[in-house]
């Protein structure tokens, strides 16, 4: 079928080829000509501005956003005029959900539908698929029903989950999942989780790292607790090797572990990175719905502020245990 | 080759018959006689004893232990009377990696070999293979090359890792760790991540099932904060069919997730499960070794103590808090 | 100086008697006749309804709202119609400080000052002094100088900070720390600290009290860690002896510790209480704050989550968590 | 009485000051001459051996050491020879509570008597007392009532508890908590609660401190979660004075409040300070205690992983994520 796609950048571009390599007839626009051109190149068809983006689709159009969250509404609003009863804007970026339910009632009374899409998959979803998480009014995501196909991984990418009879459900990497904002709401979610699972990992990676300390003397330090068991830490383990090795047979493996083991290989030590970890919003979503709820999330909380710490945030609490370590001690802090 | 297995338990014997389907010579010896009877009909020679089990064994002698943590000492040392200079004994159980070390260390004066095996695949690995962490000398690894290989998964049950040559590495589901206690040490961290992984998803699953709170009207109470937004929390998730969905494309996907996915099928409330939630010792030897070498795992840790509190751990603590809260604001508990 | 106070519940009524104490002219005003009653008889005036209640004051009025969160805006609604330009509005109840902001710009075109307090003290703080934390423009504030010197414990009620000069600011017990929510910001950090100090507090003593546990022996059970030395896990501590000796000298003595050296004196085992801990908002604000500001604060995270689950709000993800169990392992949840 | 002090650091000087100062008399030595001079000036006896020391004092006698934990079993052994039935050795310095327990078998079937003295107040404790958690025999320990008496704070240094009768217990300042092991056990869970609420205070102040981050614009940032409400964020706190402020009458004040105030009146950002903080032992023995018994800690891990991660801990960790998030995204780090 015939959809628009506002917004090229990375997950955009992608999106659009997959769509492009299904038989969808794609029209495209970007406020940069060479992503455009790009995927002119490729089949797509681009449109210079939201107007002619409009007039080239057939009604009932079908646009999908694929933009920075903060971008979302001021598009929205520069695109309604040229919008008409029936048609239908999907935003598949990282909205938060409450935003979806807002945007859903301004479009209602207009005949606009509007229906919110997460996404998973990042790069790799051009070759995989995306995971789709939807959310808004039956009839409107049923209409997407091929777009949502195109788009997602098929049921042939994990094997049947024992018992489950085959239906058009979530086994085709696409889900409704309930009205407007449930898309998002689910994909908010995932992400507080994706965070969990690579802090999981990422500490035991580390502890497996310092598992040779033992074999290297340390300076005395009264400010320091000594190592009792030195014996006990003496290895030195490869951490690529056992990233691979938990890949195949363990309860931990995953594709984050995949993806885990590629990095490691490339770089054992993974020095090239800083290790200032980015959070891009759902990861704080989910803690104020676990918060509004009532519901204990402590480790997706853990997860959420080491990236928060990563990035320096914690730098001026040290310091006021610092200055009240040296108040009740006279512990002087001991310099790098 | 010829293998002696001392264990008969769910995973001893899985791995025999696996084993015996690998061609593999396998001598079998349980206090029960019922386990080894099954077995003896699949193909295996069963021992009465631990002396007739190493008689019906050729020199060098391979004899793997796969028992309880609490019993491998005693189990051992009825054994050594039996064993000659060149066997190997193997522990392929829960043991702590620091009773490798003991043992290693017994045993290296009698000329008698000692592999540490950390084993992961539980009931699923007779089938798909299981995930082997192996410790110990080179040589007495070496020379186990074919029982590991037939336990382990091998190379197909996963994607290469691109970039990766193909080697006599961990692609093959097994990998020599390191030294004596280095298999028991890195699952011992495998598993300090699996109870990681699980948390972050047991709890996002949670917020997703609170999401609907804001449909049902709560009781007026002075002591809990109300709900701010109730229309933001009016979804009523299937959450078998998420757990379903993340399993294809999603950054989330991972074996635990098609686990639970199975599990939300089967029983999309669990109320037929308490959540009263157990730990076989790695976690807490992972934090151990996270506190002993300096290293942060608060997510390790906040899953592990929400183990203890899910069996009743934290009651007295909670009666303090109580306690406070009447002592300071006169604030009576709302009993149940 | 005159004002009035709406809203005479346990914090109200006190309030209003330690302001007659200190002889300002108090009116109030409740639902309740009886508390009202009981103030009139301590001296206040009564007022039946917020008319009366404006009526009886002399312009510029000055009224102190102390009422539940829910109610403070309708009971605005209701004041305004009867107040003048000139007027203060004191919200000294829990109000989210955004609340605040809201509110101070509906009634500055009106000419009315809006003024927020919070304030901490709880029960004791009628012979004690309440800590109050102000925001507001600052000739409102510096208004009801007399009202907040009335209220606060005074410099007196703790040594001189050493280098402190003396002068009109925080050693008074109470202080102008910003513009509007500027007081409800601070407490609500505050109660924040708060959940944090008591669960560092109840996870020490429950520590304590499980000191014993190798006294006593346990089944053994294949699902759960078996104690490793339980001969250094022999000790029973006398928690209310310790509480009171914490008190002296030591680095962890506070008022939240005196009153757990009360609570346990008065019952050690605090089996008359449920440990069902509530939390009436500030919690969840501060990390609210927190996470818009990439502030970590996993302990205050944790001291929140804690009392959500101490009320059964992990029962879900506990299960969660029993059932991955049951799928990996085949473990069968024990049973109570 | 007589009592000789072996070790003369900050904390030994100055608690053989304060015992000099109530009339005991003190033979003391240290490897440092100045340190003994010192002391000899202010009244003690300065023994240059062990076995001079040892000379000095009439049987039965009384040996406090006041020691770095890693040197006490050498002193001990080394002193030892000297030392003769019924006499008295005090290790008043932060062993791990096992050592107690080991030494105190150590010395028994030489009739010697080993009691373990916890000791809490630091610098201030010359001037206000040290609180005491002692564990030993009962004899033992009531022999040495006197010394304990004049090191306590004594009961004057709070006020009583309501409904506590006055009786020779805790209130005085030192408590006999228990058999060997049981003054140390003590201490070590006292620092873990120390740590505990140090880290609420601090992520506290952190939060105060952000509170202005919406007045100030920021780069904007794919990367990083925009702030919703910049106009929520715009207060400029004044820590030092908040910290004082709630030293009166609010539920967060405690000894460790009035210190952070005095800190940050000296310096109200800390840039003196690199907030590397350190960590003596006890929070991760405390720890260890919470996992061996089951008792759910989260706070108290929270706070220690913290003191970890500030002193670089998290580095790799963090690289982890960072990789993870390049690998899955092609997310770049944001460089400084």
């Amino acid at each position: 079928m015939q959809i628009a796609i506002v917004g090229l950048g990375r997950m955009g571009s992608n999106m659009t080829r997959r769509l492009l390599g299904a038989g969808h007839a794609c029209v495209v626009h970007d406020l940069h000509a060479e992503a455009m051109q790009a995927l002119s190149a490729a089949g797509a068809r681009g449109a210079a501005s939201l107007a002619e983006l409009a007039a080239a689709l057939e009604p009932p159009r079908t646009v999908w956003l694929m933009l920075p969250a903060a971008v979302v509404d001021a598009t929205l609003q520069a695109l309604l005029p040229h919008l008409g009863r029936g048609d239908t804007v999907i935003d598949g970026g990282n909205s938060h959900y409450r935003d979806d339910l807002r945007r859903a009632a301004l479009l209602a009374p207009q005949g606009l539908h509007y229906v919110d899409v997460g996404t998973s998959g990042g790069v790799w979803g051009l070759a995989e698929g995306y995971c789709l998480m939807v959310g808004g009014e039956p009839d409107a995501v049923e209409r997407l029903t091929p777009i949502f196909t195109a788009l997602a991984p098929g049921a042939a990418a994990a094997p049947p989950t024992p018992g489950r009879d085959v239906r058009a459900g979530a086994e085709r990497g696409w889900l409704h999942c309930g009205p407007s904002g449930a898309g998002h709401f689910v994909k908010m979610v995932h992400n507080g989780i994706e965070y969990g699972l690579m802090a999981a990992y990422a500490e035991g990676f580390d502890i497996l790292r310092q598992a040779g300390i033992g074999a290297h003397p340390r300076a005395a330090d009264a400010e320091t607790a000594p190592l009792a068991h030195p014996e006990a830490y003496r290895y030195d383990f490869d951490l690529a090797e056992i990233a691979e090795l938990w890949r195949r047979g363990s309860v931990v493996r995953s594709w984050l572990l995949d993806l885990t083991a590629h990095a490691l290989l490339q770089d054992p030590t993974l020095q090239a990175l800083q290790g200032r970890v980015a959070d891009s919003g759902e990861g704080r979503w989910t803690l104020e719905a676990a918060i509004d709820t009532g519901t204990p999330a402590p480790v997706l909380a853990t997860a959420l502020f080491a990236r928060f710490a990563s990035r320096g945030g914690s730098d001026f609490a040290n310091r006021v245990l610092a200055a009240m370590r040296r108040e009740f001690g006279g512990h002087e802090e001991r310099r790098t």
